[in-house]
């Protein structure tokens, strides 16, 4: 077998593959001009929609109208917002979600809140060692300040917490669980209601990040029964760089729970501006400062392609398109000792491919200068980020046979 | 004396000084349709170079640079766009301003590392009931978690905080006074440099919100030896609805203060993703989660003109437009028992000139209708904001005759 017979071989499986993609079509609705970006997972390409509807929200809900907008709509964008996302890709009835600040904000708050209303005996927060910097470095700062303990579970980083790693440190002393549901590193898919239940049986919340699964995997917080969850727009969600992130309270919580950073938009009556801080009903007490209106602006414009075509087909392609490249991977790449390490299971893997050799920092560096961007992430790993809406079949191989290149 | 005959006056007035206004040309940079806007002190125009710099950005830095924009100057523009605003209108020298999250989270952030670098028996943090309500609703939180004690300022609501209502609370027990550096319903400006050198004199820091004298006032935060400050950017600095917001802290105290968000960004080494938090060392540490780029680019288009006509010009234009404004309000509203609130003297005199009537939340309803913008504020305020760089003295002559009318 020659090297040009696999490589050949894949090229026709993914011309026939984007042929008859559904999704085929939604390509055309990006914007932006690169080779073959590998990276939705990080930063999601722009819709051009984004750029018409920032150039007339410019002159018009915020040129003309001022601040007559916060009255036709703004005030309430955060939470309508929130409802939209809820449907289309959470799983989550209305009333249950928020757009604003950024994830580690929200995370910081939804944090402290679930610590503050658990029961006095009640103060450990279960955590593991793969889970997003973020995440871990905040939990960290709660921890010191709130004095709970902070129980560390360290998973098998290409399997991610499984059931029994959790069973293994809960107890009647953990106040919250605190998990990504889909590994930033491996793009393994934790057992979103089976961990749940877990945890609920023990009497824990739990507090999920959704940064890496929010717009690519079939989410269903309410079909689990999750507590809380944070995550943010601009990976999969296609938000913009630095895009508002989300918070999710089921509203069997929402009475119990306040937050820490009580800014005015959080208020009951945010416009009255009188003495003392009430919180409001709702999803609305988890607001704090005034939200960022014009970042929301890209985000609608993706969130409409989103719902246009449903995140069970998003799901699928993402699927085919991870299966595809693990072929492309084995095909080209093992020979070369470069290993796959995110799952092979289609159900367990998540929206992108990870996969690891000693020389990747310095090959992404090289793939970069040739227009094929996917990221690196330390120690070893390249990511290659399968965005359904805007990656093609082709684009990826490109990406798996330029690694190939530059590592011969 | 007829109606006709002050106001006619008046007209001509306005014309001339029209006629003569250095930063007339500026009027022509901004976006959007409005007969009269009188509200830049809650939300600024657009420049037009926002939509432009906006319609460049989506499929530019975003869409086709898309993550080796990071590498780019977006993993540092929080601190240079910080950089830029301390040297175009903070009077601050470099390294010690940023710009992300909203003000209440970065109000939130500063009050904490304040406190949690006081000495063990500064337990008092001193504020004021004409404070904006984030502000006193924040600290009010921040009390309940911390367990410091809140002291309150009751100051003559038109006169603002005076160095005579300081000296009265403060004593060796206070760690932090956080004081507006212009009132939001009064528009009286706070002496900035004699109360933070009071409150020094205790052993004290200050931290001061310049949301509503940011882009507006000669500001001037290291000459005044301020320690911490807060501001907004979507006023004066015309930066966008929600646009992030700016935190200040003083070189010689960024090394001993911590604040709890520990967020990504503000590590030592963000992209390292390594176990444990790690502060960065400078201004970096105050920020948390991924910045929001998107929301700055308006800014960065705003402060371009800014920039160019510097501040000195901006604030000069400012204090005659509030002149003859109160003129105005004298000649045509007065005798229908309008009360001017704002200072009458020009140096104690903000952006914004605040007139107040039992009336004027109707009034304002009605203007809103005629397409003349100012706000209401409870419990009887219209707030007439002066934004030198779009506002016309005619402009402002239009909202004093049309108040008249709806009054009549």
């Amino acid at each position: 077998m020659t090297d040009a017979d696999p490589a050949a071989a894949l090229r026709a499986r993914a011309a026939d593959l984007d042929a008859h993609d559904p999704l085929a079509h939604c390509r055309g609705e990006f914007d932006g001009e690169i080779r073959a970006y590998l990276d939705g997972n990080s930063l999601g390409r722009p819709v051009r929609a984004a750029a018409d509807a920032l150039a007339r929200f410019v002159p018009g809900e915020w040129g003309t109208g001022l601040i007559r907008s916060w009255d036709d709509g703004w005030f309430d964008l955060p939470l309508t917002l929130g409802d939209r996302l809820a449907a289309a890709v959470l799983g989550a009835a209305a009333g249950q979600t928020m757009v604003a600040d950024s994830t580690s904000v929200i995370l910081y708050k939804l944090l402290r809140a679930a610590i503050a209303a658990a029961p006095a005996d009640r103060r450990v927060v279960v955590l593991d060692r793969e889970n997003f910097p973020t995440d871990r470095y905040l939990a960290e700062g709660v921890a010191a300040e709130t004095g709970v303990e902070l129980r560390w579970i360290d998973p098998d980083p290409a399997a991610g917490v499984t059931a029994d790693d959790l069973a293994a440190v809960l107890g009647s002393d953990v106040a919250v669980v605190l998990l990504s549901h889909v590994s930033y590193k491996s793009g393994y898919i934790a057992d979103l209601e089976g961990l749940t239940a877990l945890a609920h049986e023990h009497g824990a919340l739990v507090l999920w990040d959704l940064c890496h699964s929010a717009g690519v995997l079939d989410v269903r917080l309410d079909a689990a029964d999750v507590d809380l969850a944070v995550g943010c727009t601009y990976k999969f969600l296609c938000g913009g760089p630095g895009a508002p992130a989300f918070g999710y309270v089921a509203a069997r919580h929402q009475a119990a729970l306040t937050q820490p950073i009580q800014g005015w938009m959080g208020h009951a009556d945010a416009f009255g501006m009188a003495q003392g801080y009430r919180p409001a009903e709702g999803m609305r007490r988890f607001l704090s400062g005034t939200p960022p209106i014009l970042a929301m602006v890209p985000l609608m414009a993706a969130l409409g392609l989103i719902e246009e075509v449903g995140i069970a087909a998003i799901r699928a392609k993402s699927i085919t398109l991870g299966r595809f490249v693990i072929e492309a991977a084995d095909a080209l790449l093992a020979d070369l000792g470069v290993r796959v390490v995110s799952p092979r299971d289609d159900e367990r893997r998540g929206g992108h491919v990870t996969v690891a050799h000693p020389d990747f920092r310095a090959v992404t560096a090289r793939l970069w200068e040739r227009d094929i961007v996917p990221d690196f992430r330390n120690p070893d790993g390249i990511r290659l980020g399968l965005s359904p809406l805007s990656t093609s079949y082709g684009e990826a191989l490109d990406a798996v046979i330029a690694i190939r290149e530059e590592l011969r």
